[in-house]
């Protein structure tokens, strides 16, 4: 195998462990030594392969994104009714099963740790917003739209409401669960469609 | 002037320290060091007045609940139709104005921080999903929601709605204006309105 895909392989498996840390211990908690501790490697064989905190995290944010876009794509090729398809992708982006509730918790507590950072670091777009674009768009072409409906009104509202949703059902699991993630998402998408 | 009260002004001044720091450097910069040098008190001192760094952050937000309160109990009293009651209040939990904004940047963190705290520290209810389900209960009401809405279904939709507007507001300032989300809240709720 050649080394460079090791070298990748590796930076997967610190960006993973960065990940356990901060679901474990929050932001705060996500040290390098921390960090290198959980990837059972040591401070210089991370320094290897992450120069800075900044840099580990911005990579590991950046593999949450490309994860989630590529379970998305395979929905989008499915043969299904648009319909179906437009809430599996949405579904995609709202805490509703182990992976994507613990890809929301580390989301949250990076634009925490970011937000703080201006200069040095810059707020990573996750592209949720032209996602929903593209999908308000879809529903035009396909005809799905009610009359009389402001795309960019509609945009904005359905981005508002999947991250709120996020937010609320990473905050409040016991009242949120999937099943009633899904029917406010399905009740919303229902009262837009024809 | 009582001793009592001394102590309640003083206790809200470092509450106050503490928002700036949070606003300045996060919630990671909110050590009582840099709290008490804020406020411009001995480290001795603060803890006089709150024994721990938990015990402070929580009456800080506390603080952040009942400013928001008192403010939505002045709008709930005017004299005005309940439409634009409705819509004054819903504007007061979100970041139009410098204090709104500071308000909400401070929860974020605080929600951040409080999460790896269980156990420790109780996540703060902020009040805001049993507001909007008044709110809701109060178009009924006042005859206001559309027929055949579900009551749940639109306190899920728009207590989502807030808190999703509340975060983007605050992480792209630049494209959701007070403009902007004074006109995507009157869509929703035009949406839903006879």
């Amino acid at each position: 195998m050649p080394k460079i895909v090791d070298h990748e392989k590796r930076r997967k498996q610190i960006a993973e462990a960065t990940w356990r840390v901060i679901l474990n211990e929050g932001i705060e908690g996500a040290t390098v030594r921390n960090i290198a501790k959980e990837a059972n490697i040591s401070l210089g064989a991370l320094r290897h392969y992450f120069a800075t905190q900044d840099e580990l995290l911005v990579y590991a944010m950046n593999l949450v994104k490309e994860q989630a876009t590529e379970r998305i794509k395979k929905i989008v090729v499915q043969d299904s009714q648009p319909k179906e398809i437009i809430l599996n992708v949405l579904l995609e982006l709202l805490p509703v099963n182990e992976e994507t509730k613990a890809e929301m918790e580390v989301w949250f507590a990076f634009i925490g740790h970011v937000r703080h950072k201006q200069g040095i670091l810059k707020l990573h777009d996750d592209g949720v917003y032209e996602g929903i674009k593209v999908l308000v768009e879809n529903m035009v072409e396909y005809g799905l739209l009610k009359d009389g409906l402001d795309k960019e009104m509609e945009t904005e509202r359905l981005y508002s409401l999947i991250d709120g949703l996020a937010l609320h059902a990473i905050l409040e699991p016991g009242r949120l669960n999937k099943e009633k993630i899904t029917r406010v998402l399905t009740y919303h998408l229902e009262s837009i469609w024809v």
